[in-house]
């Protein structure tokens, strides 16, 4: 008999930016209490890997063996693989340890053998101790794609190989009408304690995720309330280039924008202290925190607050 | 305009036994006077990796990045993929080291976008420095299988994972009916100033390239005279398990039953020294040398050895 399931927070997460508060939440929170759901838009195919790069970010991060020098991959890193690929002219331009590739290895082999993206990740997590569950966006294939200056871009070229040179236009996630959330994100909010969407890319780590067919209206039905922290601070983005393809789509780098962003699917929203400002112009329910994570003590801290605050907002149903 | 192929030497080998007198006619022949033609009966697919132990070891011998300690794969490997791979719970009973994975990368993404092994195998070469003409004996699949008391095993699993333990009674070269010769062999031997057979395994290293359809009759139909250098030794093998299936097959263990073995398709023999008491004995032309080969020195020394006994046999047409 499998013990019942209860009632669950819904963490919502890219990568590295995200994964920075989902770790501080997992410190919080009991295996039992939180689900995390990653954005799979990133995922590709790389010389005949799956690779799930947001996924791979949080796994490292919860099994506390992701590079913190660096900010991505894993620890204790060797790039052996990578030297000898060069030797043979292969691609060298997103980088794969020789440990990481192990990763990529297994849950390569276990798809192609016929097992969901769940179940890779399922595995992967228990191999490395990881007792929170952790679950893709989707099973099925999403495929973010950047529209750019220089033409239509995957995006693993665009964010990896092209460093999100390329001015932006637009983005689009192919496969995504065809794409079913994964089940457990909708029985989790069924009978959700909150929803929590992380400091991640609101264009291409989170709407993946709430562009899935149905998945709007599962929040939106859902007696969680559902809060966002801002991945904007002070007019700028702590992580990766959220900022810059604010700018490239003509959209003000302020916290307020994001909270916009997210408007019709929020309850309520983090602003950073630098933002203090913004507090009386929103029209969701604020709540202003120290949000930039340096240590993991920070990552704890926010993680506390964000909880506090969604158990403060009152239930939707 | 290409440089036309000029008469060539064709030379069959498989892994690290054969590789030996192949790098010694590799240092006495010009690239352009050798065809090295690979088994590839043991190659298979792991973890979603096209593994053709054969090439590699011909491809690592022949650019010097042999691991010549351990005896078979390359030099300065590190082993953090399969120490990775290990704490994933995946197979480690077939070694993939960090350096050695990228080969089998490439190879395998070539074969997966549609070249065939042989132009995998060109691009592989090229990229380490070989200058000579290395292709498998087919671009087909065949996949030796090993009939034991324990069954039926796949080669890799007969030879690596169970350590060439269980007793064997017999072979079976699965997809051989349906397998093409590599082109170039069947050129060569058009007009090949001779054949050498390497004292690699007659049964699964050796016999997998005579049995493909056609390639027996091509050989009688060469004029080049075939001469194989045996793998026997004083009763017992130099590498390999050759000696020991043998002796489960009720085959006497000489260099006698070798020659038997090639009955048919050779024109020349060559024994070492330490049975030259057979060399009376035998109904096929014969020569003594010392085969043992430790030093590279010695490898070069006998390629001249079975260079000059193969000229000095009579061309058969």
């Amino acid at each position: 008999m499998e013990t019942p399931i209860e009632s669950r927070y819904l963490i919502i997460t890219g990568g590295v930016g995200g994964a920075k508060l989902a770790l501080g939440l997992a410190h919080c929170l009991k295996p039992t209490e939180a689900l995390f759901a990653v954005n799979t838009g990133d995922d590709f195919e790389h010389l005949g890997f799956a690779i799930s790069p947001d996924l791979d970010t949080l796994i490292y991060t919860l099994a506390d063996m992701n590079n913190k020098e660096v900010g991505w991959g894993r620890m204790d890193e060797s790039w052996q693989f990578m030297d000898a690929l060069e030797q043979l002219g292969g691609p060298t331009w997103f980088k794969l340890g020789d440990r990481d590739l192990a990763l990529h290895t297994t849950r390569s082999r276990m798809l192609a053998d016929g097992a969901t993206l769940s179940e890779a990740t399922a595995h992967i997590c228990n191999s490395f101790g990881i007792s929170h569950r952790v679950v893709p966006m989707s099973d099925d294939p999403v495929r973010t794609t950047v529209h750019t200056n220089d033409g239509e871009l995957s995006f693993q070229h665009y964010f990896v190989r092209d460093r999100c040179q390329p001015q932006v236009t637009g983005f689009e996630f192919k496969g995504i009408e065809a794409a079913v959330p994964q089940p457990e994100i909708l029985t989790c909010l069924e009978n959700s304690r909150g929803v929590i969407i992380c400091p991640s890319n609101p264009f291409v780590s989170v709407d993946p995720l709430l562009n899935l067919p149905g998945m709007r209206h599962a929040l939106s039905q859902s007696p969680a309330p559902v809060v966002a922290v801002s991945p904007i601070v002070g007019g700028t983005a702590i992580k990766g280039p959220t900022a810059k393809m604010m700018r490239e789509l003509n959209i003000p780098v302020t916290a307020e924008q994001v909270a916009h962003h997210y408007r019709g699917v929020i309850d309520g929203f983090i602003l950073d202290e630098q933002d203090v400002s913004l507090h009386e112009t929103l029209d969701v329910t604020t709540y202003v925190a120290q949000t930039v994570m340096v240590t993991l003590q920070d990552r704890v801290e926010l993680g506390r607050t964000v909880l506090e605050f969604i158990n403060s907002l009152k239930s939707k149903t």
